[in-house]
């Protein structure tokens, strides 16, 4: 079984810089269900989503437009929302933008090793 | 994060008696997706079904009849085939009855730590 080390160092983890917005409405830590976070993760989009989060942010969080999908804003909305809602993003909203990072902590301490399995995804060929 | 050994001890893997019915159709250990097993997973009623087997088994396998659900039987068949579809768990025909065990093994070699995440599960109260 791969160690938290290994996941630690695959996944950035950007320092959370001063002044943020308030995070959208989500589930706290303690109230992060399993079934809900298998469920936010059991679509390709949202795994592409929190894998490209895990391994490539840039920056503390990611607008849609980050991630270069061609797909309707209307559709990304509703994957972003759901995966927040899970817990497994954080939002924020910036003025007319809403930004997503992955609320790696919180995952690890609920669910060890889930993110490391997101990390080790790829898409189907 | 628990080790394999944590997940091992507490997942009780019976041997597999001799003269078993072939299995039902099923992804090949190298075509298990993690979008489809969490897809699988993210229902309250089958985690509580692996769950079970992984905690409980008394025997190989076990049929629906074993889990003392109170629910129509047409509900429970569409639930296992789905941890079936998905390559939770295996699923043989004997006679008339159709009984499943968790494909331990074969999920610990594509996605490990998952089946600890399931083993530690509880329903919400």
């Amino acid at each position: 079984m791969p160690s938290t080390a290994g996941t630690a160092s695959a996944t950035k983890v950007l320092p959370e810089p001063p002044g943020l917005p308030e995070p959208l409405p989500e589930p706290a830590v303690e109230e992060l269900r399993l079934e809900a976070v298998l469920g936010a993760l059991s679509d390709p989009l949202r795994l592409t989503i929190v894998r490209k989060l895990l391994l490539e942010s840039e920056q503390f969080d990611h607008s849609c437009g980050w991630f270069g999908f061609d797909r309707p804003k209307s559709s990304l909305t509703h994957h972003f929302k759901a995966l927040r809602e899970a817990g497994v993003t954080r939002q924020r909203q910036y003025g007319l933008e809403r930004r997503s990072h992955v609320r790696v902590d919180d995952l690890n301490a609920r669910f060890p090793g889930l993110l490391y399995l997101v990390a080790a995804w790829t898409p189907e060929v």
